[in-house]
């Protein structure tokens, strides 16, 4: 049952712990064949060590599962609203990248720091709503998918012009046409943040620039003992 | 006596420098066996390149060595506090790593800055007294697992609720109910320190995103650039 | 066509990923053969896993493409534009390396904070003015190459005393005698970014050092159980 | 000549790049024969891949090329003072190592902020004396030397208890019985300047600990879908 797009999805999986967006199991990625109405996701907890396309489950747009013999991963009722509430989204993804987590830890939007952002991402990244006490406490996990449409739809923004979600205190969820984008754009996410994060920084700092300024005739004499005529770096081949 | 012990030791001891948790020598790891009444240990300042499980050393609960012939680690008796005072556990780990050493010297507990954390600790990870200058100079490992033991009884949090301390100035402890489970915590925390450090310093600067930003029709050009029917990145094939 | 110069593109351009300065295809580097008016870059958007040295496109010097069956990288307008403008250079290199990109998203000049940048750069890495709206919806690459120009003439830098630049908003580029140098430049550029971004954090913080002291007690213990005629950590006969 | 010695000093250079303490070719290191009065060296600008044992330079007390048929390192005037000045050491390394090379652009000393200083270092890492700008353009790199020399003398630090340096603006040096050991000590000090870095920033926010925390709900939440009788994480078997 869904060989191809177990396939994909194990694959699509396997490159969080190769773009470094994984810890442990911490991650996790979905993707949906939209004709069935069905999707498929990692099981829960499982080491991608030892993961295989055999083990991908499958559920169906009600979030129950269909096909697999183990746990889907825990977050699966939140892609299931995804799905059900972004009819152009093909694949999702989910982490607890450092980068990623620590402005959704700080409750701050990714802000559109600059053109690497821009050829992904149409505007800042947002920080969703924080979840009430009875959110989590009744369907904690349907909720986080619902207070991600509830973002996107009070601020006006489209799901595919801005793939990615920081939900606040917790983490990462982005998306896109295929489960192999989602994960692109969830590396992208990542290094944004770090990008961000030494931008807002500096911006800070913007005044320090001329006190770390080292004297004049000792970048002379670093510059000209590597460059011309009277260099002596290196050896003389060179 | 006590293989099997041994290699479970071993092999948590090598998930260290797996996990990027240690430069040199600079971690141990122990497992109990309750029993016999007796835990197994690193031995002191061997290479983990060199480390064989036949080198792990043999302990009682009065910080003897009962088998091994080699030192072990000069942390023995913190150790051995630990596992009289706290029945519940298992295994220990100490190490330096960076981002939880950073705490440790700050004085500052690690705060439960988000989902990450309360996935594994119940509540901030707590940072140690001080130790006095009498402690130090007159039993100084074993007064280091007082003052966890201490730290822990004054603050009224359960061992296995947060498997975890920030010894003043020193580094983090890390426990589990076995060797593996507390190198798991171990590598946890790190990462946990590293993303709360990051959220405290956006949590400063939370008014910097605007200043940040990037003129629109910049945002624009490279966004359209990439996606939508005039995009003139890539291959047309893509 | 050029075959000795598309090895050397090739092989410059592989040094990216080698160096960690690029992310998915986020870089090109190019070089020009002086002698015939050519220069040979990187296919847009081509994954450098399967890039080979047949993929190098040839383009002239007004930015049109004599031999090649995919799209040249999209930034090649800029490199036609620096290439007719700074006729000492040989190669061209763009990346959006991330501490680099920080200081371009920050409106920073890189300042000259020691020698390892003045081995390379002969004084602040200047960043470039921003594109007008119009300069960026009319020929944005083109003008981007502009820009560049127009800021080392108004501050008076002769591009091979300072062989890069930061584009505001955007990243850096850089440039040498041969695509091999300016791939140097480009990785030497991201390092003193690294380096000049915790110096001008520590600038500000000058007076924290004391604070961070630790007892005199603590750091003795400490170092006389590793050293002196008392130590007790590692093996005796160490 | 003194293969030997020419072997343990390629293979310390060798320890650099495994270590992660040097781009390119930035980084030297030398040790001793005391009988005869001579030092072996790594030649200047030669990749670290292409070094063999034979390339290293026979240099005497005196900073005359004795053997080797490549130029010394250029900071071999800066190893002969050391190794006249400083009897009882036996090996000398040089790197531009990120992290010491902030603090030295800084001008501060590397604080002895934990016991992870304290276990290599006996007190702060200071910064030199700034050369004067005569100093600098007659004899650079003997005086680098001297003011390294002369900074130990006015601070009274016995060069052994603390084996290491900060040159202003420039970058470390450290040194020890052998090389190998001279090159622990450039990796310690790497490791304790990115440490005491962020425990500096920590100590200037130690009152944001409590901005970050997160609702106890969402605590709970989490936690408790991982621990106890009502987790729901993970597969039943674990």
């Amino acid at each position: 049952m869904l060989e191809a797009l177990k396939k994909e999805v194990y694959e699509a999986n396997m490159l969080l712990p190769k773009y470094n967006l994984v810890t442990f199991t911490w991650g996790n990625v979905s993707a949906i064949d939209r004709e069935q109405g069905l999707f498929v996701i990692k099981p829960s907890g499982v080491d991608y060590d030892r993961l295989t396309p055999d083990d991908m489950v499958v559920v169906n747009l009600q979030g129950e599962v269909v096909e697999g013999d183990l746990n889907p991963s825990s977050d699966t009722p939140t892609h299931t609203v995804l799905y059900n509430s972004f009819p152009e989204i093909g694949g999702i993804v989910h982490t607890h990248s450092p980068w990623a987590v620590s402005f959704a830890e700080a409750g701050l939007d990714l802000p559109a720091a600059g053109t690497t952002h821009a050829d992904t991402f149409y505007g800042p990244v947002p920080v969703s709503d924080t979840l009430t006490q009875e959110e989590i406490e009744s369907a904690y996990e349907e909720n986080t998918g619902k207070v991600i449409v509830r973002t996107f739809k009070e601020r006006g923004i489209k799901p595919m012009d801005v793939p990615a979600v920081l939900v606040q205190d917790h983490g990462p969820f982005t998306w896109g046409a295929t489960a192999e984008k989602a994960v692109y754009n969830a590396k992208v996410l990542e290094v944004c943040a770090e990008m961000s994060y030494h931008t807002m920084m500096l911006q800070q700092f913007a005044n320090v620039a001329q006190d770390v300024a080292t004297p004049q005739y000792l970048l002379d004499k670093h510059y000209y003992r590597k460059h011309g005529k009277n260099a002596y770096y290196g050896q003389k081949n060179n």
